[in-house]
């Protein structure tokens, strides 16, 4: 390709919109311009990057056994309503009316389109296991569409469904797309990790997977362990059970009993700790939420955070969030800030680590007053003890006997999902066994970011020049930089190489523009090629400057030397 | 690809939805599923058919020096209000709200979102001429989706849109355009006929040309000369002028003067035929309109038809519809089917066939009445006179002076226009010519449906049996089956041969279910791969049966043969 005549509008400014790295480079390499919040428009350079993942993770699907088919965008709603999401995936999904007031919605995904076409093609255990995939453009009205291409309302996801006769058949299928996806990832380039994650709205009765790229910016935080493999999603991840020590009630009876401290206007841990001269360790925090309405108390020792999935999961409830100042203070007696477990009416939840501790220090249920020496288990029933924090670096790790938990930023790339019954059960997927029994299939589903991935190579491939594409998904492979096109001498060089490489199946981008050779190396080092090749004052003796992108190394090169480096 | 894995359910029922032999077909050999009215999944056989076409399209577009990108499926309404579509694009533009109650459309084509692009992207004469395209799903609430896929509310296109400095380069554009559009067709084995057309909602200034699959059921009808190149939708369509009669004063006056018949309930030019005795060429039809609001008559020869494109653009009409009952009685006094010229106190069209006759027998404008012996130009005004019907077969060429016109169906699959300034000027796309002046950019724009050409192939190759796919699109080439997959031998020389083939890069699907031969070759014929390899009892001989779809002959061949058939 020829740059004078390609579609590439390189930027030399910051965009002001654009909020994270990737955000700006694709902006300003002329990859992708917006054309409404969370809406791009692919230029030619980030199309071709975006069609090289495309075929990569096309190529290992089909390796995988799946086989791709194309479900249209547009569903009836009525698919939606028959599994029960239409209410439940709420504002993000896109719903719409056609010219009979039929209603429609834009598939964010395609669990029930797939489902309802499996129901009526598939009929028997012969037929089974299949897995079906699509690449296709989705639909999401983000809440805070943000990050480029990273949280978007329109976007490329490949969309995988599986259907096996039993549990044993999903597990194989799962652990094939899992081992495809590293393939994938590896393949195009990205340093990840798979994590084990919370089901979330696709739900399932299974396990889940999160494929993870690393990197700063991530919205995820991801816990690994620093010596096996164990890593999760915060939400998802535990940490060693603390060893149990009862209060028997011997030691209990040597405690002192709750004492009033007066601490005014001292709301919270960080005030605690500083009015009393004491460790966070110290409090026992008491979170007053709402679960299906029903107000609940949650117990978390001061220096710990609640994990709101793992208490989610633990009472199994629908709705569940953080009751408001006027509930606190019917349920408590005391504003905001001054709750605690002793004599509260209401069910109360104790984190492990609070139910391991000896005495805290509590709020008193009482506006500008705490307890101390309150003891669990004497002071507050420990019914409902469980995991209901999230760990903390430094944490033992919850799988193996040596290593400690560290944290990382990731950004979710992919994700999979045992989904078990829940879709075809409500849609009705069955099969006859070979008893001739009617069954219900066991489903999995598989999605990949496509467009997403295409940030978070970004996000791992750039230095301050600009970006640095792996070979697998570069737009082209080699950048040919004539010094100046009004050079014959330079520009026939230039030519010669340009049809040689192609010749060879290399994708070659030329900079034939007639152009200041600072304003093209700023232009490329922002477009980040793998291969740069510069034909300047040597082109007379046939030689060139071969650089590469990741690591900078410059080589003086001849043509036939140039051409050596292109063979397989 | 074996066949026992592939997700591909035939059908033997004709299903009762479908209204083509294409649509037919498609749903019967498991290439497609409808989802709701005009909107489809494609199953894994039917992708690989859409995914070749395309593949055609991008490798001739890439080579007409076009370049490929992706611009979004959901456009912000505003762009469309700013180009005045969005009133005038009625009820088949999709509209939808987005959860902040802001306005989109999921784009039916892509003008203004390019457009928009391209004013802020090029400035300058030297980036120019550029012509993009890309391969999108497009939406659009059809009044009636039918034909299955030639009709449908989701379908894939392939839009390009291109920015010249001056209409010199538009030319060299469009022209380029109709060449690869006549290499893309003929590459994906379709008969077609690019044809002069009509511009109609898109609009523009220039030309513009449809490229029609010739097929019985299209739903347009294009008249072309039996001796040169002259081709044209029936819209667009014209004759030889006919050589104009002028009516002298003298010979008007030696013609009887108007006389009433009674007619009574003679409403139609059939009746009025019978009733008289006479020709419907003796006849003048006079059809009473709205244009704008106001009414309208337009003269046409009974044994004619009026072409409302024709008139619209002799009135520069903005809305152009039949007179109800209630406005022909205002206009004429008379009730429906007996309007007349003659008195007529209304504007009036006359078509120059109609103006060309002697005398003709008219309504009378009075119920149950007509009238004989009204002369043009002496009984009613031909100061409007003009084209307004449409062309018939057998008239004569409008180009050459030896050929008539014929008529032929045709599904359109492709339109290029000559937009000019129509959306550059509204949008402001402008540039600076070398002189520092500020120009209009001079757009084109050129559309292939590529899911349409899909049912179009269909249309124009299959028998009886089945669908009978070229070699250019087939889903695969080859179709190898073994008589009896319990026959060891059978199995071992089709998987010799599934292997052999594969090596040599061509597709083959194996059919490998153990099911009866008649089951087999029905389905084979319905999926219509151009080749059948027939291992059966030879096989133990090394010998096979090749047959071609296209033309059912069969060959007993040896392995060694069977492959020199693949060598190219």
């Amino acid at each position: 390709m020829r740059q004078s005549t390609l579609l590439l509008p390189t930027l030399r400014e910051i965009p002001a919109e654009a909020d994270t790295v990737s955000h700006q480079l694709l902006l300003r390499a002329g990859f992708i311009r917006q054309l409404a919040a969370g809406i791009y428009t692919y230029l030619p350079l980030g199309l071709r990057v975006l069609r090289k993942l495309e075929q990569i993770v096309r190529e290992e699907m089909d390796r995988s056994g799946a086989q791709e088919l194309l479900m249209p965008a547009m569903q009836p709603a009525e698919l939606w309503k028959e599994s029960g999401r239409y209410d439940l995936y709420g504002p993000e999904l896109v719903r719409l009316q056609d010219r009979h007031q039929r209603e429609f919605t834009l598939g964010p995904t395609h669990e029930e389109v797939i489902t309802t076409l499996i129901r009526q093609e598939i009929n028997s255990y012969r037929k089974l296991p299949v897995n079906l995939y699509q690449i296709q453009t989705k639909f999401r009205y983000e809440r805070r569409p943000r990050f480029g291409l990273l949280r978007g309302r329109e976007f490329l996801m490949k969309d995988a469904y599986s259907f096996d006769t039993d549990w044993d058949g999903l597990n194989r299928t799962y652990n094939t797309m899992f081992e495809t996806y590293q393939r994938i990832f590896q393949r195009c380039g990205l340093r990840f990790r798979a994590v084990e994650a919370d089901a979330g709205t696709i739900g399932g009765e299974g396990g889940t997977h999160e494929f993870m790229a690393l990197a700063d910016i991530g919205e995820d935080t991801i816990a690994s362990c620093t010596c096996c493999d164990y890593a999760a999603n915060l939400e998802k991840a535990v940490s060693k059970a603390p060893v149990r020590m009862e209060n028997s009630q011997s030691a209990t009876d040597t405690l002192p009993t709750p004492e009033h401290i007066h601490t005014p206007g001292i709301r919270t841990i960080q005030d605690l700790t500083n009015h009393l001269h004491i460790q966070a360790t110290d409090i026992i925090k008491t979170l007053i939420y709402l679960e299906d309405e029903q107000p609940v108390a949650i117990l978390i020792r001061g220096d710990q955070d609640l994990n709101e999935i793992k208490v989610i999961n633990y009472l199994n409830a629908v709705t569940f969030q953080m009751a408001d100042a006027q509930t606190v203070k019917q349920v408590t007696g005391a504003p905001v800030g001054f709750a605690g477990p002793y004599q509260l009416q209401i069910r109360v939840l104790v984190d492990e680590q609070v139910a391991n501790m000896r005495t805290g220090i509590t709020g008193a249920n009482q506006a500008d007053t705490h307890l101390k020496h309150i003891v669990p288990g004497r002071d507050f029933t420990m019914m409902d003890t469980g995991d209901f924090r999230n760990v903390s670096e430094g944490d033992l790790c919850p799988v193996c006997n040596d290593g400690t938990l560290v944290f990382h930023r990731g950004i979710e790339i992919g994700h999979i999902f045992k989904l078990g019954k829940k879709y075809s059960e409500k849609l009705q997927a069955t099969f006859l066994d070979p008893q001739g029994k009617e069954q219900v299939m066991i489903m999995g589903c598989y999605g990949i970011g496509v467009s997403r991935m295409l940030s978070a190579l970004v996000e791992q491939h750039h230095d301050d020049q600009g970006m640095k594409w792996p070979s697998s998904v570069a737009p082209y492979q080699v950048h040919i930089i004539p010094i100046s096109v009004k050079d014959t001498t330079q520009m026939q060089l230039a030519e010669h190489l340009y049809l040689l490489l192609q010749d060879k199946g290399i994708e070659v981008l030329m900079d034939d523009r007639d152009e200041r050779p600072g304003v093209k190396f700023k232009d490329s080092d922002l477009i980040g090629l793998p291969y740069r090749i510069i034909v300047g004052k040597d082109a007379g003796e046939g030689f060139v400057e071969l650089v590469e992108r990741a690591d900078g190394v410059k080589r003086r090169l001849s043509v036939e030397e140039v051409l050596s480096v292109f063979e397989n």
